[in-house]
């Protein structure tokens, strides 16, 4: 066993992120995933087309990035559960089964006689994972929601953005990202309770209680001091100095503070020796209310490009890097050899570089994806497994069940 | 056992956000952790007081909300590890303990005598987890880094703002929480391993990493189209109209996308029935392109109140949500009753709401949570479980081990 999912099998019953790329981090690390999809309509991530977003002259206009980012080395089958013999297929998968991951409303797989109860009853090791978007609990329980609703009701989204904007959310799928992630670690530690115990699990993880938890640092000085923190513009409410973005010739770099040790040394590459010990610049004062060394910076960074700035402050261990748009993380050799930009063979766009593994055990790095299935492409193969003869696909074909 | 993680005992070697946070969760699910500590400085987050955020006048000025926000339910001790009787004490404690976690620049306890291949000697089954900043190789394997640069590294900071601002940051340490969820995750697959094999592991997680995860829906539309995406503004890149933040009369909601079932009742509410058929309203003109959806609704969200338009948009289930601030979402029952705003009984601030723990097992949810340490308050404790007599303690004290 060389991963540490290696021989878990797991079924999912998910769309869109929060779901699907927890069990796609499953698969990564050695589960083998199976993946229901409606015969109609599957996930509906599989019809965001790259030309929907960017025109029909993009390239690769026929592919959809969202399916690829979130079911990579999975298996597809197809079935309609509100006919009963797809809820029985089920059922028999729940027999030899490790996993169920779900982000269906919560509720929704009770009714069509899959919730936990039912199948602890048929398998009472199963590990069964609710991904949700509120919490098992409470008044918000059946609320639908994406994404941005957790930015806007855990208070990222009115913590994000400069002053004068209206309330703005994190520029990509956070929360539902984050609540994936929470959710796969719950995953992790529930198969670890049961190999502990013998006995299944119920997990339950929300991205709303992800959003909150990723939060304690300013929700709890709220709680404490009685204040809301300030917007973070562009840095964070509790560091408004040496911290965010600065212009400069080309581009953007961006600093993450400036400690007492290092604060000579920036001085020096700056120009700024006559700043060193002045008032409002000692730590507090820089990196905490820095208004005034940001009016200093901001004179300073455009005259020099990127790259260069780069090169002297990075020699002098400060903390800077570039601001970097996608095309810059494609070409990055820290992602490439860490497996964090991996290559796919795409049957139509050829190679392409896409992203990858965040978990890495015992330093084996994997530096190539495997495609994400058509849909239903693994019906057959899957109902052989588990028993079905041709004649049973054949009629559950007939009748619309696959 | 009641908790996944009951029996296990953690070594953390941390600092600030990644690693302390990925403990606290590996404490809230049963572990007994261990935090070492420099006798003099301890945590830097110790030191953040709300006072240095607000100043003197807030109330309870005295109180490190971030500590808190960090350490809850650990033990501390303090050791000097450049003194070799305090690594020999690190080392006494692998013997028995099942978890190193740190997230000091990789390479840093190597040269202390505390790095994997050596733990591993001492004890087989050790699992032993890297936290970094940017992976385990590479170019930037020893490059300084905190939150804000991963934002900036992965792409993030390009992608969120509005069009005219700098590049700014998700309002949260948005970084190096998602990086902290993917080392605990990291974590509870390792010590499935280890439970599957009898093996130590060896486990590397980072920030930088774990945000590329989180961009696939972004990186690969890039790498497909051949285009980078449009900055998000108020909404996504891909969902540009009804998505995000708009203006009520006393405040501000959010909308997550209107399907096609939804769309006409919600254009009975918005008194826009003329717009229901219109051209550039379809599924894909509103949700994907929306600039005149957007524009209408504009000119109808200001004309209530949020409570108004959330008490009818969610009576027909409409994808809808409150733009919260802090002390909202301490006041939420939803997070309450799932535990993710629990209660702490303070010594000086007394009983006060705190953000809590996202993953539920089997239906439990605590309602309390349990103070951090003082610095150094277990020492005596933990070094007299593990052996050590009283003479010892006194002996290193002296020396200023501990």
């Amino acid at each position: 066993m060389s991963k540490p999912l290696e021989g878990y099998k797991v079924i999912e019953i998910a769309q869109e992120i929060q779901g699907p790329f927890a069990s796609m981090l499953l698969a990564f690390l050695g589960a083998s995933v199976v993946k229901i999809e409606h015969p109609a309509s599957g996930d509906l991530s599989r019809w965001m087309l790259t030309s929907l977003i960017g025109g029909a002259e993009v390239k690769n206009p026929q592919v959809s990035h969202y399916f690829i980012a979130m079911n990579q080395h999975k298996r597809s089958i197809t079935l309609d559960l509100k006919k009963p013999a797809a809820v029985q297929v089920v059922r028999r998968m729940a027999e030899s089964y490790d996993v169920l991951i779900t982000n269906y409303r919560p509720g929704v797989l009770d009714r069509l006689g899959l919730g936990y109860e039912e199948l602890l009853r048929i398998n009472p090791k199963i590990v069964y994972a609710q991904g949700s978007s509120w919490g098992p609990r409470g008044p918000w329980v059946t609320r639908p929601s994406r994404d941005t609703l957790a930015q806007a009701a855990s208070g990222l989204m009115a913590q994000t953005g400069m002053p004068h904007d209206p309330p703005i959310p994190a520029g990509i799928m956070a929360a539902d990202h984050a609540g994936a992630l929470s959710l796969a670690a719950g995953i992790f530690a529930g198969l670890l309770a049961r190999e502990r115990t013998g006995k299944g699990q119920k997990v339950d993880v929300s991205i709303y209680g992800t959003l909150l938890a990723m939060q304690g640092f300013e929700i709890n000085y709220t709680s404490l001091s009685g204040q809301e923190p300030l917007r973070a513009g562009i840095s964070h409410a509790f560091l408004r100095g040496v911290w965010g973005a600065y212009k400069t010739a080309d581009g953007y770099l961006c600093l993450a503070g400036v400690d007492d040790g290092r604060w000579p040394r920036f001085c020096r590459i700056l120009g700024i020796e006559h700043l060193e010990k002045a008032p409002g610049f000692d730590n507090i004062g820089r990196n905490v209310h820095g208004d005034k060394v940001r009016a200093e910076l901001e004179k300073i960074f455009p005259t020099r490009t990127t790259a260069e700035w780069l090169t002297e402050l990075n020699a002098a261990d400060i903390l800077v890097t570039e601001v970097a748009d996608y095309k810059s993380v494609l070409n990055s050799e820290q992602a490439r050899v860490n497996g964090y930009i991996r290559e796919l063979d795409h049957p139509t766009a050829g190679k392409v570089k896409i992203a990858g593994n965040p978990l890495i055990f015992n330093g084996e790095i994997e530096s190539t994806a495997t495609m994400p299935p058509e849909l239903g492409q693994h019906t057959e193969e899957v109902l052989l497994e588990l028993g079905y003869g041709w004649e049973d696909i054949e009629r559950m074909r007939n009748e619309g069940v696959l």
